[in-house]
């Protein structure tokens, strides 16, 4: 994700956000960005404000305040001193071909990729991982985790009680944002900053990241590492695996074409063109030398799977008397069935 | 799953349901069903009637409103015009070979399921993908996805959170049935409509689908797809997968038998007679070609594994050595762990 | 899991518990256990005390009634008759060599492992499973099984909806406990008493059951089984499985050594000693053949894999070409992306 290849488009939108204990923004929803052009953005500048207490959202002082990119002293600069915990209305303006400056930013990015209004690799995320605090997502709201075990003795003395479903830098896509015509079953496996195309279903075995996801109808029942897209038309089988970046060391984005199919409990380390298959329980890694026979069966050569990277309209399947991974004509490219991908 | 095949029952079910913005059911939850004989089921037929409002559940007015089949139309019906999100009782009234003819009636199916009134394939379920209404699954109740940002404002606006955990046609299970005698870690893995025998342990990394399930004593940590139907004092491993006729073009229903064992990570592309085990890690596919062998080890003739569907005590490997798929006599069928598996 | 090698260590911890109809607790929440000397331990013997109704926790009776170690008949010693679902305070004291003797006790101690106050195998948990009682996690509270759909219908007439997140013996460790320095990305997969070592990271796919756990830095995004423990600094690919002991008819216990990495849908039947790689998608399970290579590719010797328990610096592989399980000298060693494992 080098910051040269992100085209730079601004984006500002109003949204709700917590503060913390530093005085800072700790997380922010915002439902509608919107795209402004160049010129109104740079003469604004980027950066956060604060409009206005959450119940006058619609009603911004006169003055709403400015804080800067660094969104670090964000108490000080508000004056009253705003409270841990209190939530506030704010109003952010991003570069995305910048890195994120601020908690409010970082959040503000990962809310464009799942609102459909930029695709995966097209904002610059550099410094997520330190930048976006880690948080327990509770029945009670987002909480900074030295302050959980006091909030669950208060809950629970109310004869209440308290769940906590992440404890995580990113949060689950649908506590800020669930686009239209998608189905996700369990949605605890989809990250805010995931990118649902349309007519996607997340099964209760998918799983998609942020900065990754699909381009259009989808049937997703294996896991969408960071960085990696899929094609329309294409089905990942239950317990699917698609190799990262994040961890593992493979330099390689992973991507997957149109029209294609990896089995159940398949694996992918190399990149599908369109029109492919990966036969269920094979896990395809870049370093595999594969035998590429052609239609009728006789072998061409043998190759490391990396060089058969992009190729469209090929059969990977493991040989089941002779052990060897091969790559073949693909004689049935699949069609997702229609009645279960209307997602209206 | 033809019609043909399916026994007709009729099941009436008392329950409550949400209206949505149409004015017809959205969701409705029938905590006991019974089932009534042909006769009276004939003539009072099959439909829905609204019975009163919610807090008055237990004194129906004088002249219960029947409403037709479509359940297209209660708003129309009844008269007084119920408003969006208005939860008001029901009666439904089922014939199990008819294809479900509503959403409380689709309900009801599913319900029938969960509550081990009947079993997988006992019930008409044509149509079912296009009559369930997509929702949002939130902590402040079921909701249509195009109301949820403005639900999402209200709750955020009184200091509270909203929770989504599924967006989907198919709810959880335990959102309206939870039988007893089993055991579920995480219940965002088994949907309404499934069937869970006595004495069945669903594991954290296990899945079942509707229409799919296990008939008895089971310890699942694997995914049981749409269809398939698991035998008593079977044990499918983590991540095992079952293929499914939903997607993947598959014709032949998968099911297993007893005494069974599917390993971690292993796969299951045929039906399995009883006392069989296919090792970790295996993924047999109907395709695959199969070395069978004797007891002594010997070769006796390579099949497609879509051949031996339904065979007995047979275990399946890949021979660590030679790469080659292998079938032979089972001499170790399984024995579930009992101190684990009594769910009281 | 022999008592013999388990350290006699005595624990005291306050914490409040929910009465069940039975009259003993169903369940119990120990924030912050303390090891007291076994000479103060053994003057006032182990067991239980309600030391207060919940209310008055800061200001505990005068006179706290002591209940015996089996903990069955607390509504006859408490002589008031707590009712059912009332929580009160406790007091509890343990002997981490001794079997737990009630629902408290058996909370408590695996409050220990999940606080970090033992590593999995340092306390006794024999008869676990037939001692924690079955409950329906909701988000109205915990509940016993049988009182669920009255639960349901109340919260339901109430305008409310109810979750029920899990129905299990053993609840999800974060209802309880989240220690510091660690994320979970999907809270549903930990169960309380899994040890999570600072600097570890559970994402989606992840899981940990109880009793098992990482000593330290890790990434886990597979299934770490009942018993196994993984050392510093190692990471488990999605979907990784490692074998368990509680099914499957294992009797070697599964453990990771350090600087290891099991590969997405990898499997591991046999213990790791350091800095071994399983490549993504082999199951290594212990009976498999393996052909043992020297740095140059040359065959050593074939052995089967249990032989190659704790051995250190191994790759395994499964050669794509012949098939055949290989074991080699592993040349890199993983190193955990330092950006995403500060878990501060």
């Amino acid at each position: 994700m080098s910051r040269g290849d992100i085209p730079q488009r601004f984006f500002a939108a109003r949204g709700r956000g917590t503060l913390g204990q530093g005085g800072s923004f700790i997380e922010a929803w915002f439902p509608q960005p919107v795209e402004v052009d160049a010129e109104t953005a740079q003469s604004e500048g980027t950066g956060t404000w604060v409009t206005g207490r959450l119940d006058r959202l619609d009603r911004p002082g006169p003055s709403p305040r400015r804080i800067d990119d660094a969104g670090r002293d964000l108490r000080e600069r508000t004056g009253a001193g705003l409270p841990e915990g209190f939530e506030c209305s704010l109003l952010c303006l991003i570069d995305t071909a910048a890195a994120p400056a601020s908690v409010e930013d970082a959040y503000l990015r990962l809310h464009l990729l799942s609102l459909r209004l930029a695709r995966p690799h097209e904002v610059c995320l550099d410094g997520m991982f330190t930048l976006m605090p880690m948080l327990c997502w509770t029945s009670a709201g987002p909480v900074e985790p030295n302050r959980l075990e006091a909030l669950r003795s208060q809950v629970r003395s109310r004869g209440e009680w308290l769940r906590v479903w992440s404890v995580d830098r990113f949060p689950p896509m649908t506590d800020y944002v669930v686009p239209p015509g998608v189905r996700i079953a369990d949605t605890a496996r989809v990250r805010l900053g995931a990118h649902l195309g349309e007519g996607t279903t997340v099964m209760h075995e998918g799983f998609i990241n942020f900065n990754a996801g699909t381009l259009g109808t989808a049937m997703i029942e294996g896991r969408i590492s960071a960085g990696v897209v899929v094609g329309e038309d294409s089905d990942l089988g239950g317990g699917a695996s698609t190799m990262g970046t994040l961890s593992g060391g493979n330099d390689v984005v992973i991507s997957v074409g149109r029209r294609c199919l990896l089995g159940a409990n398949s694996g992918l380390g190399i990149p599908l063109g369109d029109g492919c298959t990966v036969e269920a329980g094979l896990y395809l890694t870049a370093a595999a030398k594969v035998e590429v026979l052609d239609d009728s069966g006789a072998l061409l050569r043998t190759v490391k799977a990396a060089e058969l990277a992009g190729a469209d309209n090929l059969l990977y399947i493991r040989n089941s008397l002779t052990g060897a991974i091969q790559a073949r004509p693909n004689r049935r490219v699949i069609d997702l069935n229609p009645e279960i991908h209307i997602n209206e």
